[in-house]
Order: structure tokens, then C-alpha cells, then sequence
């Protein structure tokens, strides 16, 4: 039980996913729980067997602690918000609630903000149907996401796992300037992102990646 | 404790989506628990604070157990899930496997899955980049689910709340013939929908809807 919690990651990747790669949520969540962890690497460039049995879409992070391995960003962060009352309150209302706003982050709004990056990522300017779709399918997501942060400064109480998640989402929708209409996602991303617990895990990614060059 | 579960959905859809609104994700658990329920309406057409209250993005269903109240189908499912050891099991291993599943069909399959979906719906064939690298993000998580359902039946021991999350997204990339490719995740739909407890929540939703006509 008193395992150090290990947070597998890649070795190295390219300039332009540094500071988002998923191990930050995870790195983010165990700074603010204040529990005990390393960083391990396993290659970006060649994914063996090994990687896919850990993480079936060869993808990272994931989380071992003791025989347990995690994978799944949302199934992380809910493994250390179980174990830290910092990030997920213990009364069946309160957990309930992160809970559900945590599925929101990763089905309601990142389903529709990461197409919208990718998008961006290629520089794609076409306004073909589909796209246009697309597009709206983000802004009516954004312009709900901006009425629910107009009130309130977390997401479901006191921080928690879900502003991980949440913040995570709408931080990268606001590195393409996808918050530029919408105040309140773009103050809540702000006010995320100051944490100390953030700060720490942002720089520690950029230099596990750097340190690779 | 014995309250009735209450699921909310429209009172009614156009022709398109029928089949596939989301309370067929909690029909279907409700079902395979046999934890008894009702169903109630919400306008489709006329969406007040009330229901942006239960559901904060204007979209269904939610879930009403006494006093409280759930939203998000992945929330929703685990909370259903979490009350019946036909769809998770109780032992901490178990449960962690499902868990992880579950995030992954909702974050890592639906999230390049509904984004396709919704350029099939539209009928845009245009192939623009932003396109091209969707169509690879789908591509990519639709080869590495048939290498993991190629040698089992469900994803995680027994059936469970994950194959219900997975089995619905995969079903709409079938309904659009996106599984030509991919036989083991295809045979893997039809095993999930040939279940007594999908083919009566399809049922009950397809009536659902028809009542409204």
C-alpha cells in the first residue's frame, strides 16, 4: 500500500505536444495529492508488445502502483482522486458530483475540442460541411462550459480531479484561441493553471522531454 | 434506497438519431441489473434552466434516484454499475479493469469515433487535411480495439457496463460501415446488440420516440 506510484511516459516527442502529452494531468493530480511518485520513459518511437499490453492503443501515460497498472487518463485520475481527499471529497454527493463532471471534460467537451485541434494542428482552413458541423459542435460546448464557469470557481465544490481534466481540455482549445469569446472558460483555465501544482507538473514535462534532445 | 430509478430523454427525435440517443446506454444496464425503472419526457424542441439544471450541456438523458441526480452516461453507468455485480464486479482489480474500458471507449474510441460519425451524417466526402488525420485517428483506435477483440468476448472477464459504453460506440461506426475492416470488433457489436437486454432497450426507444409521431 505504501507503494511509490510510478507514471510511465514516452522518452521524447516532438516539439509541438510538449506540455500537453497526458502524463501532465496525471503528474498535476499526484502534485496536488501530495503523494509520492517517479517518471519512467518508454519509447515513442518504437511501441512494443510490452507498451500495447499496458496501454492497448499504444498510447501513454499509464500509472503502475505495486501490481496495479492503470491506463486512461479519466481511470487515472480517478484511482488518485480515490486516494486523496485534496482532490475528490469522500460523501457519496460530493464524489458523485466530480465524477460526473470528469465524464464531461473527457465525453462532452474533449470529444469535440480535440477534433477541433487536430483541425488546427494541420492548419486545415476548409469549410467544408462536415467541418462546419464540427465547429458548431465545439461552440455550443464552449458557450455552455462558459455559462457553468460564469458562477462558480470549480467545477463541483472544492478543486478537484474534474479541473484536472476540465482545465487539461480547455487549455488546449485556448492555445489555438478557441476561448477568445468566452471569458469565463478562459479565466477558469487561468486560475488552473496558476496552481503551484500545476506549474510544477508543466515544467517538470517540458524537461523529461528536453532532457531527451 | 429502493427508490425507483427515474431516466430522463426527449419526448422526441427526428428519424436520424433514433436508436442512438444516449438513454439506450442506461436502458440497456438498467435492463441487464434488473433494477426496475420508469422513463420520463423533456422537450426536445423547448430546452428551459430546468433542464440545463439536471444536464448542464441541453442534452439527455440524466438519471433521478431519490434526491439525486446524475448526468453524463459514463457517470451514469458507473452509478449503475456500482449498484449491480451483473454489470461490474465488486473486488478492487475487477472493478479497476472496467473502469479503465469504460474511459476508453468514451475518451479514447468515441472521442475519433462521433467526430467521424457526424462527417458521415453530413455527407461530406471532401478530403481536406484536417479530414485525412480524423480518418486516420479513427483508423488507428478501431485496429488496435480489433486486435483486443480478437481474442476475447467481452473486454474486461464478464460482460459489463464497459462493453455497453463500447458496444454503442462502435455500433454507430458500424451504422455507417466503418467495421468493414475490422470483423473482430464487428462480430463484437453483434454479440453485445444479440443480448434480451440491448434488443429491449432498442425496442422501448425505438417506441418511445414512435409514441410522439
Amino acid at each position: 500500500m505504501s507503494n511509490e506510484i510510478v507514471i510511465t511516459t514516452y522518452d521524447w516527442v516532438p516539439e509541438m505536444p510538449r506540455g500537453f502529452v497526458r502524463d501532465l494531468r496525471l503528474r498535476w493530480a499526484l502534485e496536488e495529492a501530495g503523494l509520492p511518485y517517479r517518471v519512467e520513459s518508454v519509447s515513442f518511437r518504437d511501441r512494443g508488445d510490452e507498451h500495447f499490453a499496458r496501454q492497448p492503443f499504444g498510447q501513454v501515460p499509464w500509472l503502475t502502483d505495486g501490481n496495479e497498472t492503470v491506463f486512461e487518463s479519466g481511470a487515472m485520475l480517478l484511482y488518485v482522486g480515490e486516494r486523496s481527499p485534496a482532490l475528490m471529497p469522500n460523501d457519496p454527493r460530493g464524489r458523485s458530483e466530480v465524477i460526473q463532471w470528469l465524464f464531461a471534460a473527457l465525453n462532452s467537451v474533449e470529444m469535440a475540442s480535440l477534433p477541433w485541434s487536430l483541425y488546427k494542428f494541420t492548419g486545415d482552413t476548409e469549410e467544408t460541411p462536415g467541418r462546419k458541423l464540427m465547429d458548431r459542435f465545439l461552440a455550443s460546448r464552449l458557450q455552455r462550459m462558459d455559462a457553468v464557469l460564469s458562477d462558480r470557481d470549480w467545477l463541483a465544490g472544492d478543486f478537484s480531479i474534474a479541473d484536472i481534466a476540465m482545465a487539461d481540455v480547455l487549455r488546449l482549445v485556448d492555445r489555438f484561441d478557441g476561448l477568445a469569446e468566452h471569458p469565463a472558460a478562459r479565466d477558469y483555465v487561468q486560475r488552473a493553471t496558476a496552481r503551484p501544482a500545476f506549474k510544477k507538473a508543466h515544467a517538470d514535462q517540458m524537461a523529461h522531454f528536453a532532457a531527451a534532445d
